[in-house]
Order: C-alpha cells, then structure tokens, then sequence
C-alpha cells in the first residue's frame, strides 16, 4: 500500500504491536521425507498463538528472489525492497556500525594487488587477513583531503569503508573497480553536476592512498564502490503514525530499523537480555521490531539440531513477552536459512499475525506447511504484513466513504 | 486487467451474469472460538453453490485497508479504488439521490461556529439537529450567484450538500475547512488555472452565506471540501461489453453503479421487491448487480442474530434467483462488517463464484474459513473477480495467438 495513502489513514491510539522476526527461520526438511528446522522444534506457545491467529508464508522480494538481511528486513518492515535500495556504501556502513550521518557519503573499499603498469592483477589482493586490513586502515587514516572529515574503517579480509563527511556531497558517482583483471582501477567518475565537487575529493584521497598503499603487498593499492548516502524515506512515525523502538543486537539490523525510523535502544546479546529490555521500554514505545539472530547464523552454519533448539528458546521466552499483554503479534523471518542450504534462500516464510480482531484460520500448528494453509495465504508479500498488524491494532482509517 | 486489454477481447453474447452482493458480508467470531455470521448462518443454497463452483476471499483495496461502500464497491466492480477515487463532494450527493450531471462542481458542506472575530469555535456547530439544517439550508437556498444554477441540500446534522451547475466548471479547488479550531476557514483557493472561476463563484456563494448565517447560533458559518466533478470513466458497456443494470435501493449504491455505466433502475426496499424487479428486467440486460444492504446495517449496530438472520432470508429467496437460470452468478460482499467490532473492517471477504464453466475445489460451504481453502485463494485482489465471471460467461477473447 502506497505510503501516501498509509499516512493519510494513520490513527494513533495507545495499542502495542510486537514484531518478532527470528533471523533466517524458514527451513527444509534436512533429509527427504523429513520436517523442517521450525515444524521439529516443540514450541507450544507458537502453536497456541497460530491456533488462534492468522497464519501464512511470505514472500520476501519477489517469486524465487534470496533477500540479502537489509531489503529482507525493509520488506518486513512494509517498505517494498525493489523500491528502497541502499547503496552498497550504507551497507557496509550499517553492517559495522559506524554512525553515518545525513550527507555523509560512504564507499565500500576493496585493497587490491595492481602490477608496475598499474594494472590490477587481483581484485581482492588475495583476501588478505583481517589483521593486516587494520594495519593498512591506520595508514590510511592519516590521508587529509580539505574541506571534509575522512572516515577509514576495516570490514572484514579485503573489505573496507571509506566515508567522507562534509557540506554538500553526492554519491552520485561510478565505481572506481574495473570490476577485471589486467585493467586500471577508474577514477571515480560524477554521475550528475551535484557530485562533480565529491568525486574529486574522492579522486584525492584515492591518490594518497595510492602512493600510502605502494610499498606494500598483495594490496598495494584499492577501489571504491557503491558511493552513497543514508536514503531518507518517511519513517515509522511519519508512515505508521507509531513510536517504534528497535531491539537488536547486530549492527545490521540496528542499521536497517535506524533507517526507517526506529529508535534503537541499548541491548545485551541475548533473548532474555532482549525481553528485559523490552520490558523495561514497554510503557515507552508503541511499536517493537525484537530481533533473534541465532537462528539464521545456525542456518548459516548447517547446523540443523542448533536453529531447532533456538526457535524452542523463543518459544519457552514468549510467555514473558505475552505477559506484557501487547494487543498484536506479528513472528516470522526476514527470509529463510534452511540448515540443508547452508544460505539464505527464497522460499516463503512463515508468519502469523495474533490479535483481538484477527479472523482465526485452520492452522493450529507453526510450521512450514501448516502456513501453507493458513489464510493470509502462501504467498503474501512480506510488504503487506505491517499495514494488517496496524489494522488489528486499530491504527488504519477506513479508505473513502 | 488492464481495461484497454478487457475492452479489445470483450466478446458480446446472450449469457447472464448476476453479481449478488450482501453488503458487510465478512464478518468474525463473536466470542473467540464461536463461528462468524455467515458460518453461524444456515445457507442450503449458497453452500450447494459454493459446492458446484470456485470459493476464495478477496481483498477489497488493499492489505489492512478497511474500505468505505463507494471504493468497496468500486473494486468488485472491476474498477481499481485507488486509481478511481471519487471526490467527497461527488460521494455526498451520490448519497442523497443529488442527480449530478457532468460538468457540475459538487462540495461538501459542514456548518459550523464562528467566533467575533470569525475563528472557528467547533468545526461541527455541535452536530446540530437534522431539522434545523433543513431550515438553515431553505435559507442558503436564497443565494444567487451570476452565471451558475445553485443547489444547496442538507444532509445530515451538521452536514449539506452545494453544487454550482453551468459552463466550464472546475473543482480543483482547496477545501476552506483549515481542519482546527482557532482558525477562520478558508478561502475557496483555486489549485489550477482552470478552477479559477469557480472558485470566485463559491467564493461569492460563500460570502453570502457568512450573511446570512451570521445571526444564527450554533451554525452561523460554514466551511466546503472535497469539490469534485463526477469522474468521466469507461462504463461496463464499453469495458465488459454488457447492458447492466444495478438492482439497489440505498442512494449510496445506486450512484457508485451509475459512476460505471449501469442503469440504475427502479426497485423496492425488500429483497423480494429486488428480485421482482431482476425477473422483470430478465431479458433486457446481460448483467445484474443486486444489491443486499441489510448485511451491512446490522454488523453496523453489532446485532449478530439478524445479520445471520439476513443471510439466511438471501439464501431462501436465492431459488428464485436461479429459476432464472443465469449463466454465472458471482455471490459476495463488498468489504467485511463483523457485528464483533460494529464498523467496516479490511478482512477480506468470501466469494464464490458458480457457472458451467467453472472448475470446483474442494470447498463445500460457503463460509470464512471454508473459502479461505478455495481456489480463488485468500486475498484474490476484487478487482480480479469481474474479468473472472465475464470469462465463464464466455464473454473474453483469447489474447494473442
């Protein structure tokens, strides 16, 4: 639903809606003719809350489309992902948790290995460990370009963020990797007059780093892409018309609800850390996104036995979320992990809404195939799911007369 | 479907389609694990219908969007309620029986207080009295603007209709209700060149009436929004290729059909009065809409009993209905009114849809949680429902080769 008309309808009131995504819960049977991660676990609570609610399996992007966690969440969230794309830069910004601030633009940086001409001969200057990526990124740090503040941050191997931050930017420019072998890193070239001024700072800081990164090796030099600024979008306050409190413990996901306007508060790492913290902030906020990542990093892993065990976790900590008698329910997962995978992947996942005004289904059980016949249907888009669990918190106006 | 792509495959023949539409049909359990209305109710037709033909649920606008009667309507039609909004003003007179005719400029009125120094003191005029609109509206009645026909009409409390008739008219005009108290309204602001005129002439109406309102108390000012035109879109013998005609008895219904190009005929109050007058109309048009409002009504006042109760009556008189021997009949409501929560509501709403053509599923009642399973799905969009029954009516062309 379009926001104009969303914010148009908005009615606030003092209702409380839950959104509990466990990370990654879809799965597959680990073996043929087996059950799934979630239809093995014994989550009494969830059963109950599926007997009495809605249930279905969403779609996350788009019919057979992996969500990468950011447009995964933004789905979820009610924001259509094709349409609220984050440039690479915020991304790898968000992911460390390095506080990107309006007009900042950031860049992913790869160091990579060129040859005496200059060409590249390794994009990823052999993945070289993440140690060495921090030593380079102190060295970099001492790059000045004037007129703006320099940001170097190590990410991970080969991987880092570079933020320049000052009036008057624009991300609006190609990215400097040739993206092949036996070619020159590009300059960074402006893609529109307003980031004309922004590429050549870049282009700065690129020759410095050149002549900082020529002695070393594999990486003795590096490319930038994905240059971009935090999107603004209209946030949950703005569309929704909530105050709506992110609980999470990874950067990424703290990043994406910072995007669309969550608060998002202080944490520990785990469930019960993020229950009490939920409790403590109840009275303080209308809306709560709770998110659990275990469940997608043992996805992640193929570790089948463990994301069963996690999912029946939350289970046996929902009580003290049902305790807090919030007047809509919304579990599901950004997208699927399925341990058989080892990856995210693009089938459905599972969701069901609970609420004093939800028309109860068949489901009586939270699981895969269970879903499959429950009445939001087995393919409903991950978009609609927020504008439902704000109707059944009495928060939507009716459309025309 | 697009309707250029209706109109090229439109095929035109003798077969019948009836649109039986019970007004708020959707409805929910009254107390949590009960039946809803139209499970509760005993329907031996319908659910031999349901039976023979294809079930779903369909969603009215959008997800969480509770629709009003005009959009709902819209939307079962055939007719996109987003992208076919129809102005307030045109929806106000549309719901007195006001006969707009093309070109005129419909604004909906609100009488309301002013103080000395003409700030709005309530916005309503303490929701006067019916009566005492009627009068004040006799009064207004007296205004004469040059150039243009007036017709000022009460409506209800402290609501009334005006409408300037004559050449060249245009209501792209901002609403002179500022929406807050401590304002003075509004002047009659023209949004483009072409509204200009017309603004001055409800400025010069308005004028007037602040005169002649000024010694009454409360209403001793009114405010005027949503001016609009009635919207000039393709009727159902242009889209679909039938003679239709709408068998309704409210005001409201009545006006959304003639909006799309069915005739509206002459009917009486009672079902049975309705389905006199479809027999009698028999063989003079292709398409019927009939029209149940009391569905509607008694989820409006939360009285359950009769809601179930009208639903049953539909069923019992539905024997007349197919001794007629229609070719398809599409059986639905046009949004939910769940007695449980006494308004409108976005839960989508069971349809089934019955001809010779059809291919059944396995549903056997006609209820919520039955269609739910059917194989129209769970949030088939109501927009779709139309091309559907035109299809079975053999009424659509293959599209290309």
């Amino acid at each position: 639903m379009d926001f104009s008309i969303l914010r148009k309808l908005q009615i606030r009131n003092d209702k409380k809606v839950v959104l509990l995504i466990m990370d990654g819960l879809g799965g597959l049977p680990f073996a043929p003719g087996g059950k799934t991660e979630l239809e093995t676990a014994k989550t009494p609570v969830l059963d109950r809350l599926a007997a009495e609610g809605v249930c279905g399996l969403h779609q996350p992007i788009g019919a057979g489309i992996t969500p990468g966690s950011g447009p995964a969440h933004l789905g979820v969230f009610g924001y259509d992902p094709i349409a609220h794309q984050v440039g690479r830069g915020v991304l790898e910004a968000i992911g460390i948790n390095f506080d990107l601030q309006d007009g900042d633009v950031a860049a992913r940086g790869n160091f990579c290995t060129v040859d005496e001409a200059g060409l590249i001969t390794d994009r990823r200057a052999g993945r070289i460990a993440t140690e060495l990526n921090e030593k380079l990124c102190e060295k970099l740090r001492t790059i000045e370009v004037p007129g703006v503040e320099v940001f170097v941050d190590p990410v991970k191997e080969h991987r880092l963020l570079v933020v320049l931050r000052g009036e008057g930017l624009s991300g609006d420019i190609e990215d400097t990797d040739p993206q092949a072998e036996g070619k020159a890193p590009l300059e960074p070239k402006p893609l529109s007059a307003a980031s004309e001024k922004t590429a050549g700072l870049f282009k700065r800081f690129l020759d410095q780093a050149r002549k900082l990164l020529s002695d070393e090796h594999p990486a003795n030099m590096m490319t930038l892409r994905g240059f971009a600024s935090r999107p603004k979008w209209p946030g949950y306050r703005d569309v929704f018309g909530v105050r709506a409190a992110a609980i999470a413990s990874y950067p990424m996901y703290r990043g994406v609800a910072s995007l669309v306007g969550m608060d998002v508060v202080e944490t520990g790492q785990e469930i019960a850390d993020e229950l009490a913290t939920l409790e403590q902030l109840w009275n303080e906020y209308d809306f709560f996104f709770f998110h659990v990542k275990k469940s997608d990093s043992y996805g992640e892993n193929g570790d089948f036995d463990s994301k069963v065990h996690v999912i029946e976790e939350v289970d046996a900590h929902l009580r003290r979320l049902l305790d807090l008698k919030p007047d809509v329910i919304v579990v599901t997962g950004d997208h699927s992990t399925p341990a058989a995978m080892k990856s995210h992947s693009w089938h459905p996942v599972p969701v069901l809404i609970w609420g004093s005004t939800v028309r109860p289904d068949t489901v009586t059980e939270f699981g895969e195939r269970s879903c499959a016949a429950g009445a939001l249907g087995s393919r409903i888009a991950a978009v609609d799911l927020m504008p439902i669990a704000m109707a059944h918190a009495g928060r939507i106006e009716k459309f025309g007369a």
